[in-house]
């Protein structure tokens, strides 16, 4: 089987160009398959912001209505994925930038909630990755860059999360493929101290997880990240690692971060 | 030689949804391979007025700053794209969303001019448009949707005028296929009379037009697209029609509209 590297790129790389161009001249040199996923960083907020749409947030989460909806397709499945593609390109990485709806690569469904109407966001259905599309792609010598919207099928665009998408695409290609899966972020990894970025756990397991995550040392936000990454190693990924933008090179041979195991 | 549909469509019908919808069940019920170019509409004004960003205009034409050129990327290559492949696959039509950086399927130059700064403005540059990239992902039963960005090939993405692209793709691929150009807009084809919509002149080559052009029957804003047009036929293009989105059924026999010839 040929090694497929799936790779998480959050908003804070992509909202800094420098560090950004740097990640993306490293993405460039891995010679093996690849695929980008892309977050959408402030951006997608500053625009909402600047057009005067109110940002409404339920617990925590922003509800995407209509017009949200179109700021996120305009800055993830616009600017941000045609920006990173031209970038790749000149570095001679043959990108293509896609979203869900794109050859209908992936399918959603407006997410169902029995209190909160989250709005235009999309839960990617059971068999809602078309492999045979994404391995298609890549044969052909295609870099897939992913921006996080999907389709519903019927003709409605709607709002995914990234690091889920990453998840969903990693575990699905695992049929054809020796798929890898990184989270990429501006950390070298869980960290046992917040405060000391040299402190990352460089193996973790569920058993593990679970109990920091229990004593409070694994915050709020590794938390939807990690639960994804254990999701991805039960669904069959072998390699599943979370670790610094600037560390992605390690991504062929031993990952400077931390490695998740089963 | 398989018959290849090369369909650009503009702003006034993007704009409606109605209207646009429409085109697009017709456009997915065309069994031949084939590729639609779109335009921009109002939409990119609008939300660059809405952001606070002016418009510098230099003998009518438009100057693509900066934050112009954002704008035109986001709605574009985003919002527009996205939306026109969403909807076709609804229509159960293989459709993958493209702008010129994608793949490098096209590539552009800064325009230079002597006096006037365009701005990020892209002219398609000799052999800019990879045929066989084109040629690869037709074969493979997938519509391509171009929206009118490319690249540079060093990293910056560029606006390009649509019907130019269009013109530009219809050309490079009649080396692999019988390729057709059309250009649908709101009137029946090139009118005689620009108040009747009934008086569109069915069969219109080069010396009839320069004809009604020096006679100032052919108006300002038809002038550009037939140049386009007649520059088509020049480049090898057989079939090079213009007629309203509402028929473009008429593509695969006999067109409703007007049809270019030598």
């Amino acid at each position: 089987m040929k090694k497929l590297h799936v790779i998480k790129i959050g908003g804070n790389v992509i909202d800094d160009p420098k560090q950004l161009g740097a990640f993306l001249k490293d993405f460039s040199a891995i010679k093996e398959l690849k695929i980008l996923v892309h977050g959408g960083g402030k951006l997608a907020t500053e625009m909402a912001t600047n057009l005067g749409i109110k940002q409404t947030m339920i617990d925590g989460r922003r509800v995407t209505d209509a017009e949200t909806l179109k700021v996120a397709v305009m800055v993830y499945a616009g600017l941000i994925n045609k920006t990173i593609v031209a970038k790749l390109q000149a570095e001679q990485c043959n990108a293509m930038g896609f979203c869900g709806a794109d050859g209908n690569l992936i399918r959603s469904k407006k997410r169902e909630h029995p209190e909160i109407d989250f709005g235009f966001v999309g839960d990617i259905i059971p068999d809602g990755i078309d492999a045979k599309q994404f391995e298609k792609l890549l044969n052909a010598g295609i870099v897939l860059v992913m921006a996080p919207i999907t389709h519903d099928g019927m003709g409605n665009l709607l709002n995914t999360n990234a690091d889920t998408m990453a998840t969903k695409i990693a575990s699905a290609l695992t049929v054809a493929f020796d798929a890898t899966l990184t989270f990429c972020f501006e950390k070298n990894g869980v960290l046992k101290d917040i405060e000391n970025d040299e402190s990352f756990i460089s193996s973790l397991n569920k058993e593990n997880y679970l109990k920091l995550k229990s004593e409070g040392i694994i915050s709020k936000g590794m938390i939807p990240k990690l639960d994804n990454a254990f999701d991805a190693i039960e669904n069959g990924v072998k390699h599943v690692a979370i670790c610094h933008a600037q560390n992605i090179s390690s991504v062929t041979t031993q990952i400077k971060g931390t490695q998740l195991i089963k």
